[in-house]
């Protein structure tokens, strides 16, 4: 009997499941809404009943022996989702707790970043890595620190959040309330309201252009050489750079993972944000630190993240 | 036989070395002048005939199981002194080998900040603390980061330089190369640049005195109510707050301590900075991260931390 694990990736619109075997091969994938489950046991239920159904085509020659959970605000040392701002979900749900109780294994949750750090760990561009930093560059920013082959949680479980390490004290105001967080600067957010600021600055009368921007057309306006889009890019990345040289100086990783859809812009933020690295970090740290690109296909990561962080538990507990 | 080990620290001016027992008992403290030993070879062979001597006298009780160092550019994955900048060695100083072939029992070596960092842990505040981190305010800001109950050493034995987070973009100049360090702001030497900033702001006459102020000075002003004296401690505690804050997202430690002279002026310097660090803390994160006065004595700690560094291993070692 070889072994499965079901990973879940609970997200503000959809929640996608699947089945995965120890070598990241996907056996099954769906998705459900999350926004149709108010009470996060009717979610677990609906999950559940599927992983059970699927389970049964593969019960000859695959046995589940975990689950693993990415969630927002996932505390990983009590299983639970807490105070998710962008789940419809209220307080502190248990909800390791309501998964083991249904598929009786052995059931890990954290949030999404740490799950596909560790997901680049097993299956992608950081494995036989011990120290790097995984940053994916989406809505906001999010990140994942690993440490001598070990997640970083902290002594609460919510260590990583450098997204919402302050850069400029009275820059752009954050959606944590805050003001001059990273992730308002670098994110897809963060880069359209970069580009906004550089169309208005010249009187650009395209104002609806700007409002309607996302960072997949302001990638297509670079690629046609507008200037604000690539502008856009290189302020990001310059600001990108110098976040991440100072992120060095804490964990001196061997390499930088940039995931999500701003990452897959290439050169356009790669180039400015490791120029701007390089520039700023300590002489010591120079020219030995890779930024990188993920290895995780965008599509795949968050089950393979969920599936990684169950799998490397158990593949600890079997070592002799 | 009980266990005694060897615990050397070697600073700029001077080495202090000893012996102390795993319950952090100090049995013996010298010291010897570094600057007269150009080659580290002569500094080891003088320091190790003291050891021998002193192990003599304690022979009947004691046997020598370990020998701890610390010292800046401490490599602990190569037992090195690297390019000590305060140092007259040059080059690569392969030191704990010196010390092991001399000595003949297992030798550690870290930089100074980490070595009272793992001190704190095991004879000081930290005792039973997993993650937290150790902040000395001297001539720079050091920093040791404890994660998970170990120390981070990153990929190549350099992590823990928050003194070089660049706080500033155009900031001050730092000893480093670069600008806006927050050792240039937050350390015995920033913040007597702070306070000289404060007098020549208002064209206060007495530049002589700007000159000659250090923070002991600054202190003693501050206590006699001293305006400019209490603005550049609330100054420094500004931005060592902001600094610590924006440290939490990183780690998430359960506390950070402040050790060395700038910490010992108390509510002068703690109140700004946890007014601050609270101020600027994700929400998260607020009002559950400790900052405290290290519990090392000043004259101890790095002997103590020397000691701690490989009293530590050998513990680990012997664990069943």
């Amino acid at each position: 009997m070889q072994h499965l694990v079901a990973a879940i990736d609970i997200g503000g619109t959809n929640t996608v499941f699947g089945l995965v075997d120890f070598n990241g091969k996907i056996l099954l994938k769906e998705n459900v809404s999350t926004e149709h489950f108010p009470i996060p046991e009717d979610l677990v239920a609906v999950v559940c009943e599927h992983i059970k159904k699927a389970m049964l085509q593969f019960s000859k020659d695959y046995e589940l022996v975990g689950v693993g959970i990415g969630a927002p605000n996932g505390n990983y040392f009590n299983g639970t989702v807490e105070f998710a701002p962008n789940l419809k979900w209220f307080g502190v749900v248990p909800l390791a707790k309501l998964f083991s109780d249904k598929l009786h294994v052995k059931t890990v949750l954290t949030n999404d970043a740490n799950a596909a750090a560790i997901g680049e760990m097993m299956f992608g561009g950081a494995k036989g890595m011990k120290d790097f930093i995984f940053i994916t560059l989406g809505t906001g920013l999010g990140s994942g620190i690993v440490v001598n082959g070990e997640m970083v949680y902290g002594h609460d479980s919510f260590a990583g959040e450098i997204g919402h390490v302050i850069m400029f004290p009275d820059g752009r105001q954050c959606g944590c309330g805050r003001k001059g967080c990273l992730e308002t600067y670098c994110s897809a957010t963060g880069i359209k309201r970069t580009y906004s600021d550089l169309l208005m600055s010249h009187h650009d009368k395209s104002n609806l252009q700007a409002r309607v921007a996302d960072a997949k057309y302001i990638y297509d306006k670079a690629m046609q050489g507008d200037k604000d889009a690539i502008a856009a890019f290189d302020q990001t990345g310059e600001i990108l750079g110098l976040a991440l040289a100072n992120s060095v100086a804490y964990t001196s990783p061997q390499a930088i993972f940039l995931f999500g859809g701003l990452a897959l812009a290439g050169d356009f933020i790669f180039k400015p944000t490791i120029k701007s690295f390089e520039e700023n970090l300590l002489n010591i740290y120079k020219n030995k630190i890779k930024i990188l690109p993920s290895e995780l296909k965008e599509n795949d990561a968050a089950i393979l993240g969920a599936a990684s962080l169950i799998i490397k538990e158990l593949k600890t507990e079997y070592r002799p």
